[in-house]
């Protein structure tokens, strides 16, 4: 028996057209380093059915790939409206990968168009002649002259293309699990891999983003929007927004700790969401100079775990409060939130915050132990997170052309997605993740949690960052390196902050390699890089004091 | 081009997983009288098992239709839960319908089995031998021996026919837009008409319900259910409640005033849903006997339209929220809620708070005016309110026999849902719902809306409830009649009456014909009935004065 419920789909179209009209006046501001420049969601609306039209004009029609190379900003949300609402497909291209893997990419998706930022066409001109499939290039905020185009790509100022189109699209009725967006992902061995979403798991993840579950967008939020629009869709933050109404801001290049201090400052979000370093560096900047961030509810942080002690000093010192939540690329990227349970003393709801939360009823998820079976939900027992629904990836692009042994392939399990993150979860479905699986620290058969040490360095006063890796071992096989960035002039050395660890870890899991660095590498998403440092450790190139 | 994402069905048996297992400490607490019984989410889903596994042995199959007829209990949740979970479809009978309403539906819809709560055993007693198609009467809450078994049908006690039943179940992976749930509506004319639930439409609607531009329930919720299970899914709360990890607390037949106090003391809810005239009788109670009902954080209101009196007490006494929301049995019943705008002052507020607020991006609306064109959202011009979208009935159950001409169909638009509801849009899409059509006043080719009128009166001290309708006049075709019924104890002439209202509407809007009622009479599911006033009024019964 079917149901009389009515038979639309879920698409960007709709949700371009909600916003626009019946939040006509939610904004978009972008910041220009020394103020903001304003687009309302209605303009955005006329802006994106300009750029629909232009994109027709110069022959994007189907499923074909108009890909961003771009800050947050006005045109990029205009971009992540329009182009899934015409019917083609966005890809968003990461600014800060190597040059190769951006070749390989867009080669591998056949991008057709390329909209740029005047201010990274530099970066984009260096690989451009090596992309097989673009034949237009815009630039945004800026001159066509800002980049020079090679054989058979024309190059065109974004103001010239869009001034004189109509501001109306007659958007089309997609189905719903058409692609409506794409992000490659390198957090996996091999080659970038392409994660596609459509336009059906946008529109539900726009909705666990705004649900009291999620990260409870609402109509009265304001939010810094600092996670790049080109990493994991920016978490889902521009289609939420509009979705429910919650204006943004958008900070374009200006990533620095001072100038989002300024930001928050002048424009007063209520919300923004970044990865633990960027945390970091605005927290460091605070001590060296006040400001006023008490516009701030809530702040989501994910992509790498949430320090303990960052949580306590945003909480305590600068009374906001951290969210802390999980996903990634292949998960839309919304995996799980933490909401701690109601009616808890103060210290009891501390160690849920500390949790990666909850998964909600969208994404279901088990862990499995090295010997494939499900492990149980008891707090204590580890094992790798693998997760389903209807937000999360089945496959990557074109994978059917890698084969039954690759790489890609070996990331699902059954219809589940191995995450490659290990971690428990409670009886209640409270989730902490201890580690990626390829960082753990195998020491004598057991398991050592680089991310427990890290967190615990961390919280040491003269410590501003410390990253962990298991170095090779004549006895144990491999025991934990801590690598540590010392705070701008506080000083420390190695046997106190192994005496600062030694109530926190169990006896044989506190480590006795220890080396400074004046900075941990990070990935172009902003985490730590610890290949990196394994590579710098086998070339001999840390200052390893090794303590017995 | 296909996205990659995963393909899974929106179902409510994953719903039912989901709830029991991550939620499975949440609560499900149903009033006895002097104290509440407890079912945890892991239990109800233990029970929702055995019920699933139980109705299979009486040979339900595929989609056949397992009724209710119940109260808000732990029952009547896991009902809600078990039948379409196990594939079934779920159909909710109006405990309050007449009896010949009744039999039209159950053999309309053709029940197989009908659950039903001991304590109104003998008013399904009644009718039960004009059922046709029910094999099975499964007696909740009591034996068997609660009901005589006409010919054809069996008989059993809830308890015994699940004691011993599996406590697991391989919920099947449905396809989502099947049928999940039914619910007859009685609010058009002509016979009742069938609404068909997907789940599809019920999951999206439970995310609605969950965010913050919806009902907002969240995890840390406990939600005092008054709005029956029997009336429009009891707007959602049981499936809301399942996927976000609210608890419930269920009333079971104790309706009036005083147990619903005394309910909210004793159980501190955080939220609550239930139509005006409950509200009314509360605070009526509440005037009679002080409560500590300090624990509401907010308290949905719709049905009808919510009387800004009321609101204005709830909070100015009782520090009490009143969300005011509109929907209907078509709508899932979600389909606009007021969250006003961030950022404004008090009596602004105010004013968006009366509205019937925005509807979200789930659910589109337009104005059609009397000549089937589109009114403009400028806050002034009036319509009909049309919606469409994924949670919105297309159809009626089994419409096609009726014929094109009939009543049912006249209710769609083009796709669109004809509501019936009469009102305004602002450009910033909120409702205001000056009235039913069929409500209307005309008088002298002019409109009166019958709401405000209401709302306007019932903000008199003297007055506990007033409704107005329109009446024939010679002069002017139609002229409206208020109907008052006093607050106990409270005196009030109807030229006092009249004055009171001068400053508040247009002079030539200011009723002349007044009368005194005991009670307005109230429907099926508690909103004032206008038919049966119009009814009194032509037959003289009702005492009108004629002011000059
Ligand atoms: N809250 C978190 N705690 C720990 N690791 C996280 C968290 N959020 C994201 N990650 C990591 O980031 C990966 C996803 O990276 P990406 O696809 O770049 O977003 C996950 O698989 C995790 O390893």
């Amino acid at each position: 028996m079917l149901s009389t419920m009515q038979d639309g789909n879920l698409s960007i179209g709709t949700l371009l057209r909600h916003g626009a009209r019946v939040h006509a006046g939610s904004t978009v501001r972008t910041w220009t380093g020394d103020g903001a420049r304003t687009a309302t969601f209605a303009e955005i609306g006329a802006e994106a059915a300009r750029l629909a039209n232009a994109l027709r004009g110069l022959g994007v029609t189907g499923d074909q790939r108009v890909a961003t190379f771009m800050w947050n900003n006005a045109e990029h949300q205009t971009a992540y409206l329009a182009v899934p609402a015409m019917g083609a497909v966005l890809h968003t291209l990461n600014l800060r990968l190597f040059p190769d893997q951006l070749t390989y990419i867009a080669n591998h998706a056949e991008d057709k168009v390329v909209i740029v930022d005047a201010t990274v066409a530099p970066l984009l001109a260096k690989v451009l002649p090596t992309f097989t499939t673009v034949e237009h290039v815009i630039v945004a905020n800026g001159p066509a002259e800002a980049i020079a185009a090679p054989d058979g790509v024309q190059v065109h100022a974004w103001a010239d293309l869009l001034a004189g189109q109509s501001a109306e699209f007659d958007w089309p009725d997609v189905d719903e699990r058409e692609a409506a967006a794409m992000c490659y992902t390198s957090g996996t061995t091999g080659n970038p891999k392409g994660v596609v979403y459509s336009h059906r798991s946008i529109w539900l993840h726009s909705m666990q983003v705004c649900m009291s579950d999620g990260l409870g967008l609402s109509p009265a939020d304001t939010s810094l929007v600092i996670v790049p629009q080109f990493h994991a869709m920016s978490w889902g933050m521009p289609y939420a927004a509009f979705m429910c109404g919650a204006s943004l801001i958008m900070p374009d290049r200006f990533l620095q700790p001072e100038p989002l201090l300024a930001m928050i400052e002048a424009l007063r979000p209520t919300h923004s969401a970044a990865v633990p370093t960027i945390w970091q560096g605005v927290l460091a900047a605070l001590e060296a100079q006040p400001r006023d961030i008490s516009s701030l509810r809530e702040v989501v942080v994910g992509g790498s775990a949430c320090p303990p002690s960052m949580m306590h000093t945003f909480a305590e010192k600068h009374g906001v409060h951290i969210i802390h939540a999980w996903g990634m690329t292949e998960t839309s990227p919304l995996g799980s939130v933490c909401r701690p349970p109601a009616g808890l003393s103060d210290s009891e709801t501390w160690a849920y915050r500390y949790t990666q939360g909850r998964m909600p009823a969208g994404v279901r998820g088990r862990l499995v132990g090295d010997d494939g079976a499900e492990v149980p939900w008891d707090g204590e027992s580890v094992g790798e997170l693998e997760v389903r629904g209807p937000w999360i990836t089945g496959s990557y692009y074109r994978l059917e052309e890698e084969g039954e042994d690759s790489d890609g392939a070996a990331k699902f399990d059954d219809g589940w997605l191995r995450t490659g993150d290990v971690g428990t979860l409670t009886p209640d479905g409270f989730l902490t993740l201890t580690d990626r699986s390829k960082d753990i620290i195998k020491s004598g058969g057991e398991w050592i949690s680089s991310v427990e040490l890290e967190n615990h360095v961390m919280a040491h006063p003269a410590v501003a960052e410390a990253a962990v890796i298991g170095v090779p071992d004549a006895k144990w096989d491999e025991r934990p390196l801590v690598t540590v960035v010392l705070r701008d002039g506080a000083t420390a050395e190695p046997a106190e902050l192994r005496e600062f660890l030694a109530d926190k870890v169990a006896k044989w899991q506190v480590p006795e390699n220890w080396a400074f660095i004046p900075e941990v590498p990070k990935t172009s998403v902003g985490k730590f890089d610890k290949k990196v440092l394994r590579a710098q450790h086998a070339e001999g190139r840390l200052d390893v004091t090794r303590l017995d």
